[in-house]
């Protein structure tokens, strides 16, 4: 091909903007991603809790840029990039050749230097990673019902979250209203609502990023729920038996990790300076230092605003920076001038605390409880992408409103635990490298 | 528990139809599975096409009983069993006392003495073989694009199915219209709808159950959709290249096997007698030979009707014997006498070719084209136990039914490939001991 050709590394928030900001664009566009689908992160925590069904949250990259002739799509996974030759080696062996690059690669759950700690605490980043929790969420509950000795179906029945971002709250509120309202009736030997579930926070508030009195409306609203919440304990161990902070051990047989991310290795790639979690230094014109056909955005790159804050990791800051990198490719192409450095516009921050209960925090105006929850589903629903899909999570969610069943409650073995290691003490499968799902070279 | 305590193994069709018969009578219950979901099989192969979720035909068996208090749900594999204490011994070491056992412990696909070929041609039995075969059908087209060899591609774009029952049918069809009217606009290097869907069948016609003009009309209408059907060719090999018939190979990186099953280990645990196919041998009340406090029905059992003719290895007729055996435990704890034999009444045969195309055999009535295929979807639909699956089933339908657009075509890891083995060429994971799926002992 002879048109200027963008390639764009991972199809997340960030990148699919980018493509989607490009359409019409003299450009040809190549979109590669090591999985073949989209996944909406934001609902995952939900796919972890048996509420929505993986494919109600995630979709066929192609089937997505199906209709954009301009865009080719490759399920592959890089190796490496030379950048003098402007090329992407592939798995396989097979070369992409680039004219424009958008790193847009993402971050994974991290341990800081504790990453033994991962086979008792797994994160929650990817679809395998939701269905590794769900599947022993779920088998805690049946080890529990089958359990004779007390103290082992204590610990079975105890369920810690390390980290009190919107991931942990909404993780320790569903689980608590699964424990709550969903099992009951289906245990004939267990209490499900003895089900302990115990949110830990190392700083001294939940969701740190809103303002305080949301956070105290958080906390509220998960201990109305049940849920114990331990602020200012940074935990110090987890192991087969529980997890250790503030110097007590609690034992527990279920640890989900939420307290932090790593970027993907396309700082290794580039060779280029990052920050301690990986992620790429971006200019204002969210280039990489030294290289302006090179871009990086999303949970991929650090961005500093003109105060010298962050640019937070979430979603709406991926689209923005996936938008405004294809407004500077696109002058490049026409050879209009460069627009303006990169402005961040914070819409907000949402979060829910189970049925009924959520946060959001605009700024300019705060809400709380049921309006806020309503608020938060509706936006989620319209933010869905799949016409089908939002059809189908609004009516999982009406349903779970009405009865408190939950549609996707299955254990099969790629959620559930490995034969000939310990029980809930081995490394979810799902935390293998991602290129698993790929397979190996054929050419 | 003092009350008669009837313990039923397996929780498909037959041992979930057992236990919902025997509601209200004076026995206490324990259904036991290693599976924490019960299986719609009939549409299995629907999930294996990316049509519908896997949730969509699965649904926990504790809740499917919830409203039962009489009943016990255990996740647990079943190790052996004593006859003469009456008493079954469970992986983790319990044991469970039974006055009446129950074995409905169902089928895995077989080889017949090739199990070599298993890696290379998975079967369809459970959700995991399921997502197994999804994502090696998704991965073969993402392959295709990706891979400069043709010869390779050809290979890649070659489906091959074996056996020309009623899943191979479904399954050569489905792949054939996933190929013809979803994939095509896509892929921007292969043209989907050049890839070949090959069913071969060793004997003489496809769904040899069925009236043979419906098999001829099921063969006309495969060969509409572009699927090749080859009669009377056995399949002698089956590898990492592709597949032998009548002295062919035809180079294929996708065989599906559709063509026998194998009973579950139930003659084992007993020391009992079995056909070939490891079927434990009925008496005419279903009872085991020399127990009569111990049934077999569905797919671990081999039932005769007066004539001779086996009773059909399907959903109904697992149904009728599984409602068979509560009516004589009825009788046995109420001192009534015991019931008539068992008697099979064989409803019809139905199978689906794609879309607008299926074929019903009534005896009284055959059916076949669109008409057939409206009463097969509404049937199904019906008799999906779910309110709201029967919702989301029926949406998705009409959605591939209007776009063309399939809503589960997720590869994830566990439906991928695995790492350090040649493409296309390894055990699927699935097919290992579902009993992975539980986890080991813990007390």
């Amino acid at each position: 091909m002879s048109a200027h050709h963008v390639v764009v590394v991972g199809a997340g928030f960030g990148g699919l903007e980018t493509v989607h900001r490009l359409a019409g664009a003299p450009v040809e566009i190549t979109i590669v991603d090591r999985r073949n689908h989209h996944l909406f992160q934001p609902l995952l925590y939900q796919a972890a809790t048996a509420s929505l069904a993986p494919s109600e949250i995630a979709w066929p990259i192609r089937q997505l840029l199906r209709r954009r002739r301009d865009v080719t799509t490759l399920l592959a996974s890089v190796e490496s990039i030379d950048k003098a030759a402007r090329e992407l080696h592939l798995d396989e062996g097979s070369t992409v050749r680039y004219d424009t690059l958008v790193l847009a690669t993402g971050a994974r759950h991290a341990y800081f230097g504790h990453d033994a700690w991962e086979p008792f605490a797994p994160g929650l980043k990817t679809l395998e990673d939701a269905t590794t929790i769900r599947g022993r969420i779920l088998l805690a509950f049946e080890e529990a019902e089958r359990q004779s000795d007390e103290q082992r179906r204590a610990a079975l029945l105890t369920f810690v979250i390390v980290g009190g971002g919107p991931t942990g709250v909404e993780l320790a509120g569903t689980i608590a209203e699964l424990a709550r309202d969903t099992l009951p009736t289906e245990f004939r030997r267990i209490d499900t609502r003895h089900a302990r579930i115990v949110l830990i926070e190392a700083g001294p508030r939940v969701l740190p990023a809103f303002a305080e009195d949301l956070s105290n409306y958080a906390k509220d609203a998960l201990e109305q729920l049940g849920v114990e919440v331990v602020l200012e304990k940074p935990v110090s161990e987890c192991n087969a038996d529980g997890v250790v902070f503030g110097g007590q051990t609690l034992a527990a047989a279920t640890i989900l990790w939420a307290a932090g991310v790593q970027s993907s290795p396309a700082a290794q790639w580039l060779d280029a300076p990052a920050d301690r979690v990986g992620r790429l230094k971006a200019e204002p014109d969210l280039t990489v230092p030294g290289h302006k056909e090179i871009f990086a955005i999303g949970d991929a790159a650090i961005v500093l605003r003109p105060d010298g804050r962050e640019v937070p990791g979430i979603a709406p800051a991926a689209k923005q920076e996936g938008a405004y990198v294809a407004s500077v490719i696109r002058a490049r192409v026409s050879g209009a001038p460069a627009p303006l450095p990169f402005q961040y516009k914070h819409a907000g921050d949402l979060a829910t605390i189970g049925k009924r209960r959520a946060v959001i925090d605009f700024g300019w105006i705060k809400l709380k409880g049921a309006p806020a929850w309503w608020l938060w589903g509706f936006a989620h629903i319209y933010f869905l992408i799949g016409v089908r899909n939002r059809l189908s999570v609004a009516i999982n969610w009406l349903w779970i409103y009405a009865r408190d069943q939950r549609g996707a409650r299955l254990i099969t073995w790629w959620g559930g635990e490995v034969e000939g290691t310990a029980p809930f003490a081995r490394a979810g499968q799902a935390d293998q490298d991602g290129s698993q799902a790929r397979r190996q070279g054929t050419s």
